[in-house]
């Protein structure tokens, strides 16, 4: 993985602590959210697996090198940090929070200690790859819970911020409780379900939109979805029924949710399609779910693309990377910001979860009974600890975890009081003994 | 490219295309998006390279070919379609408008023609890629004109959505007017200029601000930026310029911005650094920058991160890809949909500007003198046809073509009426004949 996909200013960074003999002091950084989105109790973590493998994998290829030295910005260098550029490899420690976890502000994602350069240069890979996830696996949650039950797919590659997003968004919606995604490569790579069956023009291929249904039956045979709103969507829905033998169901994509379902559904019961199931895709969201389930619109299964892709009443969640520890020939300095609306905490964190609230503690604190510390070792020294979990797992952790949240944190819109996040002692001591130092 | 990186279903009608003996048809396919986001007037095309990139290379790799066999969905699928998934090759032809080009609803930003399998699979990975960086470069459109002529600079990749979308989103935005990015390997691929020097986490790497300000210099020299907000702002201010010799400036990153850049270029001046600029950054976006160039705040360089690179007051712009036109073995068919929210116009478009308007028209139309065609063969029978253009080139040609537009359409708020765009005689002609045909 390309070294050279991260701001420029990590590696003026990188160059400027190699000049000033500072490339083999170590610094610990912490991954987390400072305020939720708008309507969010919680997040869910995810994009971790990527973030590993970036750091197993991260290189300076040859010409990545002769490009930097090329920049004005890199002038000044001496031949020493070129040579440090191409041995370049991730020898630090990596804590994490397993993927499906449910995290609160502040919580650390993951934290990461390393020499300064190989600190400072993964900020921005680490971010997006784990910023973006995240976001994703929480609107999936959300969109699961407002369907009660139902299942909800992920559609929405096609409006993903570029493919590969959507290739991400896939695997992430499927963490945070989809049923499955329409993308292929997701299905493939990630061993998630893959849904769906044919589009419009499908439809518009054929002289009639009964043929179109019989080609498609003849092909899916009992997995088959008729689209059925391309030109009429009762007359469609009844040409669905005529057809007859085992189908999966219709799908709707158009037109008003709730009576169109319920008429559906009465042709499908009167032909005797009792099992056939009703399926809805079109701009949908979490709201117009929880909207159309109230309404009793008999819908078996929600797709749902373009809200859950980009996240897109909340495309960003501002996830940061902040120092908080720094050593040095003159030893440990605990960092911190104390500024209004961006302050953190000094020191490295573990997170303990009991059933009622968490505490922010110090990374060595030992913890009590009854509570479970939600950071564990996933890169010690370098090299991965524990064997990689696949996105199945991580989508019962995720189910799990939060099912053992406080029932009120489920509610679609901000509950009040937000979820109880203590600081230990120690952490308290701490950041009061910061204070107090002049930076 | 891995031709799974698509929605099944587009592999689901490849299939029964084929089992249907209609793999040789051809379809006409437009892209286009049906309406602005709030507060657009007009959209910039982007994303074309990556487009014709993945056309000119997309294909099925064995071990994707042995997924998708294995998947119920194609369990009646005979040898001949693995047969043909292993030949799969892009044989079509495809007319689009250079990157760059500013265009409006409705209008075609691409428009391809192939077999019907051919261009059914490519759709997904075509709206993600055009879509997403044409949301890009439009908002960087409306940064760079909100900032009356200073420079923006693109900063998101850490709050992109995955880090290939961050590479995607340094590109778009440079196209669409910004001065360069900070992602150092969306430079490297496509020619970019890069910029960044150094982040808090530098200062707090160092016993005192001073101390990392001069290692900052003794590296970067005249490039020097000094970020100067993590302690105190106007301290910072005179630290930098107490280090006296030639710096480009200093970043602000928090606080008011209007009164500390007032505040900065006073000590800057004071001091006879009346050469160095002062940068701003910190979630701005185009209505911010706006405000504080309307306060006169002396901020020379804006830094635009998470809003540019998420476009996040609109994350995603409805680009559709649509049948316009069918021909098999029963002769040539125009496909439309005329429903209320989600019409089509039938046939193959061009889109001819005039200085007041477009018409849109049918694609075999000729041009009238004083106007220009706005789609351009790229790749014909498979091939690409004339020269690659690079990012600078698309970026100039956004920017001439975009100074050409009525002014009124250069605000940041909607304009009425908007943009004018004529229907041609003969493609009027065409819809009404389409529209009396029963579906």
């Amino acid at each position: 993985m390309s070294a050279l996909l991260t701001d420029l200013y990590q590696l003026t960074m990188a160059a400027g602590y190699w000049c000033a003999g500072k490339a083999r002091e170590t610094a610990t950084f912490e991954l987390f959210v400072r305020r939720l989105p708008p309507n969010r109790n919680f997040l869910v973590a995810a994009g971790l697996q990527q973030a590993i493998d970036y750091l197993l994998n991260v290189r300076f290829a040859k010409e990545e090198i002769d490009y930097l030295r090329a920049l004005p910005q890199f002038r000044n260098v001496d031949e020493g940090f070129w040579q440090a550029l191409r041995d370049f490899r991730f020898t630090g420690d990596v804590f994490a929070v397993p993927e499906g976890t449910p995290l609160f502000p502040g919580e650390p994602i993951l934290n990461l200690r390393a020499p300064l350069m190989e600190a400072q240069i993964p900020e921005t890979f680490l971010l997006a790859t784990i910023g973006f996830q995240s976001l994703v696996a929480t609107k999936a949650a959300r969109l699961v819970e407002a369907s009660g039950g139902r299942a909800v797919v992920e559609f929405g590659t096609r409006r993903a911020h570029s493919p590969e997003a959507g290739v991400y968004a896939g695997r992430a919606a499927y963490i945070g409780g989809c049923t499955g995604t329409s993308n292929t490569l997701t299905g493939m790579l990630y061993g998630i379900p893959v849904f769906g069956t044919a589009a419009h023009s499908w439809i518009q291929s054929f002289p009639s939109e009964l043929e179109a249904f019989e080609r498609l039956h003849r092909l899916l045979g009992p997995a088959t979805t008729y689209l059925i709103d391309t030109y009429d969507t009762l007359e469609g829905a009844r040409r669905a029924a005529s057809l007859g033998g085992p189908f999966w169901g219709v799908r709707l994509d158009s037109g008003n949710l709730v009576e169109l379902s319920k008429a559906v559904r009465a042709i499908l019961d009167d032909s005797g399609c009792h099992e056939a199931k009703i399926m809805a895709t079109g701009d949908l969201n979490e709201y117009k779910i929880l909207e159309l389930c109230a309404a009793g619109a008999p819908i078996d299964a929600f797709g749902v693309g373009t809200e859950l892709a980009t996240s897109s009443d909340a495309p960003s969640h501002g996830a940061v990377y902040k120092m908080v520890e720094h050593s040095s020939g003159l030893g440990r300095r605990y960092t911190a910001k104390f500024s209004q609306d961006k302050s953190t905490l000094p020191g490295a964190k573990q997170v303990f979860r009991y059933p009622t609230h968490d505490v922010l503690a110090r990374s060595h604190e030992c913890f009590m009974p009854g509570c479970e510390a939600l950071l564990r070792p996933v890169i010690i020294g370098g090299t991965p600890v524990g064997r990689q979990v696949t996105a199945t797992e991580s989508r019962q952790h995720a189910r799990e975890s939060i099912e053992k949240l406080p029932r009120k944190l489920l509610s679609l819109f901000e509950c009040d009081p937000p979820y109880r996040v203590d600081l230990s002692d120690a952490l308290l001591q701490l950041t009061e003994e910061v204070k107090g130092i002049p930076q």
